[in-house]
């Protein structure tokens, strides 16, 4: 954890047009991996392609540490891709293997998912993939040192959204309470689905005129588990207005504001990237609400 | 850097009815305070009680480590009090003195402010004190080895809504511009003032019928210096409706969520006490945004 981007990267990352483009996927990753590479992104132990599924894509690695102490807390991450795209591991890359030996380092088990993509498999088939996910983590979890009633599930993009619906409880598979996690964490996501625009992300997924029941604001704010959310500083126009669009609606329902981190300095790629080499933007933040959520001795019980 | 608040005592500062009373602030420094002691809240050097203006309430603490060495970031923190009381230092106890510790060890000079009180001062006194400190620093703080072209102001609660106004250009003192301080951090505080129910405290601050120009909103939206905002997960309803509207007032101006911290656990009191025990919380969100707009090397062109 004693990495850290000099101020100079971050100054980069800034000046990079946030757009959500290829370009700036390959700009970010290309800052941010020599210090990944410096840390080290790959955690002692890998099982990799755990099929928790029948469809190729419906697999998860297990990342470990070195000793074979139980009841770790459990932390999943689901990739973005704009519902098209993507993998949890991109191999000789840290994509995202980084995020495994992030939560190693934090004592957690790390896991990463993939899941089918669009348009094949459109709405709601990535809460569905969750739920699936969660269902094999619940009774094989224990076998690499994970309490499977400590499952906390992040996504990132896509992967927010993703998660985001299955908290929400869209899909057939068991929705999000605490029987199933211990909380959602969702970075730079979206949370109200209009009218999208013909070749959006949104399109593809959702098809061309998805109703009111896609859009997952109502149940999150509704949502028995703990939520944290995250927008980041260099997120484009439509990320920020989801994010403000959510504290309008959260307001509202809980007169309080939601757990929400703003990103320093990064950008809709980098963000996750910043886990290790650069902990005050999100790890922090996101370790603390891991471990408040899992902790065990009833600490749970002021809330 | 090292102490950390232990879950239970998070969960039972989350316990505490939120409500801004004596009984609440005595419940949460009872809960802090053996953990200052423990980590140490005073700064190797004070120099006490520096008058930067004519009124024995113009004073200020200059906080310092052991060594010579010049050009440190200037962070000055100006306290709550509901604007009628509050001081900077209540001997023997850790208020407020930690604030200047944590500054020390985060390698700044720390200063620690108090201002003339209302009802006898009214707004914008306030405002114009803070710009009268912040001058005084101008031409002495370099004898303390802090950089003037480096001060960061944060205020808590009253504190905040005094360094809001300052930043909004309110009062006759100079405004503040990147020529006089390089940033600011407004914790708990509020930025729009409607008309104060008999006996607030804003009523006795800012009168029976103040007009529009009390409120330090608009100003805000337009600073020229960078902001960090801040609202506890317990602030009453009162700080997270100022929190959500400062939201959607920022968003519509710039397009973009403001950087604000969600201080994780923490209520009104208790949020400036989460300095150094509890780093998580808001010291490593509030170290990064002084760090990064305190940089030399130009590292802030790339904004």
């Amino acid at each position: 954890m004693t990495e850290q981007l000099p101020p100079d990267v971050i100054a980069q990352l800034r000046a990079l047009d946030p757009a959500v483009t290829p370009e700036l996927a390959q700009s970010s990753w290309a800052l941010l991996t020599p210090f990944h590479e410096k840390a080290g992104y790959t955690a002692p132990n890998i099982a990799r392609d755990q099929a928790y599924g029948d469809h190729p894509r419906q697999r998860l690695d297990v990342h470990t540490g070195d000793d074979d102490q139980g009841g770790r807390p459990v932390f999943v991450f689901v990739h973005g891709g704009g519902f098209v795209r993507g993998d949890k591991h991109i191999p000789g890359a840290p994509q995202y293997d980084l995020v495994g030996a992030w939560a190693v380092r934090r004592g957690y088990v790390g896991v990463t998912i993939t899941y089918r993509l669009a348009p094949e498999y459109q709405w709601p088939s990535g809460a569905e993939d969750v739920a699936k996910a969660v269902q094999w983590l619940r009774q094989n979890i224990a076998g690499y040192g994970g309490d499977p009633d400590k499952i906390v599930v992040a996504g990132n993009s896509a992967g927010a959204v993703h998660v985001a619906s299955f908290a929400a409880g869209q899909g057939s598979g068991a929705g999000a309470d605490p029987e199933t996690i211990a909380g959602a964490a969702l970075l730079s996501g979206i949370y109200e689905i209009g009218t999208p625009e013909a070749g959006s992300p949104e399109h593809v997924y959702y098809g061309p005129d998805p109703g009111p029941e896609v859009s997952s604001l109502p149940g999150l704010l509704e949502a028995p588990i703990p939520l944290l959310f995250s927008v980041a500083e260099r997120d484009p126009r439509f990320f920020q207005e989801a994010a403000a669009s959510l504290v309008r609606a959260w307001i509202a329902r809980h007169a309080a504001m939601p757990d929400l981190v703003w990103v320093e300095g990064h950008n809709h790629m980098s963000t996750i990237g910043s886990l290790t080499v650069d902990e005050a933007a999100l790890g922090t933040a996101l370790a603390r609400f891991v471990d408040r959520h899992t902790a065990t001795e009833g600490t749970e019980g002021a809330a």
